[in-house]
């Protein structure tokens, strides 16, 4: 499997730039859960923030900032969506009893959703070259909420230059 | 799935900053651990870094310099930490016999632990906004380790202005 | 679990460093995957444009620029390598019937590549210091692919000063 067949560089862009001054942009995103698990999709808010930084070539990190929750990248397809619904309920059942999660002895009831955040991952971090967002043609980025049914809050920070 | 009914952009901080030369920290944690699986709190000394870094904006990665490990972002309660173990201890059980993994027929007993490291992760990276950690109120940085008995290393890099 | 018995700083290198401009390297791969899933190290290439970048501080994303394929860091073993494929067929197996994944339901038979990603993580980010990648003696980073037979594509994203 260690085999590397073929190694070639793409032609995406000027590889190596000259050295400038650093900037960078904050943004609390809030989006409305009415459910209890939900995919929302981020996208164009994150796209719409990396143009306003004006940053040319840098990261950004986009991430939820509760623990009930992912950002992750996928594809933009609600049959695969369910997939994955159904999918993380089978890794980590949700069951509110205390006899199955430990977690739920403290009156909480979701465990199982601070188990599937770990699958799904808490944060993408995404390069920004040329003033936009630096992806494959099928890469979408998504918050996903396992907790919800109240307004939740994602980060997004960019640095570069 | 895919309808977002409500988004809105949160009054955190000054989102765009000045442009400014770049500084960095680079430091190396040792943790002792004297369990085989062991979760341990590095919340405290990542947040002394940030401070010490001087940085005001920038990123903060944190990740496990060994494979049989994690650094992840969760909440800190002892009952979901239990829940944890017992997890992933069912999706990747410990077996160091040759049968199970083919990686124990190396003469390493671990193969359990670089798989539950996928699943909890490498790394996290989070944003650092006016000097300090920019985390929801419950995100709690751990260090996880799968293969322990002895010290163990952390890394913490943060890049920013 | 949560008490920590130790903590040291390395000695790892100077860990302040002087305020400087910024440089960026942007590059991605092209990699020739025949097989369906296949794991190829892109350790080397990734060292490499990390040296001719110039970066002596700073951070290096590497990210899969495809949905159905991960990059991740762990060791350089074949046999963990069967083991993470046997793994992730059990956590997620093929099958291209639309009865068990609704994603395959619009023609695609992928559905299981789009789970196993989400087990492997689609990045990771690696300190560089003093020019080098920072890490830890047996990390070694690979590109996993789960639906290849065609030609597949990494991002590498260098920033730091």
């Amino acid at each position: 499997m260690e085999k590397i067949v073929f190694v070639a560089f793409g032609f995406c862009c000027d590889p190596l730039k000259e050295e400038s001054l650093m900037k960078t942009l904050t943004q609390e995103l809030w989006v409305d859960i009415p459910q209890r698990r939900q995919i929302v999709s981020i996208h164009r808010e994150v796209e719409e923030l990396v143009t306003q930084s004006g940053v040319v070539d840098g990261l950004v990190l986009v991430n939820a900032m509760h623990i009930t929750a992912s950002v992750f990248i996928n594809d933009n397809e609600q049959g695969l969506h369910r997939d994955y619904d159904k999918w993380l309920e089978e890794l980590a059942p949700f069951d509110p009893s205390p006899d199955q999660y430990h977690h739920n002895r403290t009156g909480e009831d979701n465990a199982d959703a601070h188990h599937k955040r770990q699958i799904m991952g808490r944060e993408v971090v995404v390069a920004i070259t040329e003033n936009r967002l630096h992806l494959g043609p099928w890469e979408h980025i998504f918050y996903y909420e396992f907790d919800g049914r109240r307004r939740k809050r994602i980060l997004v920070k960019i640095i570069g230059e």
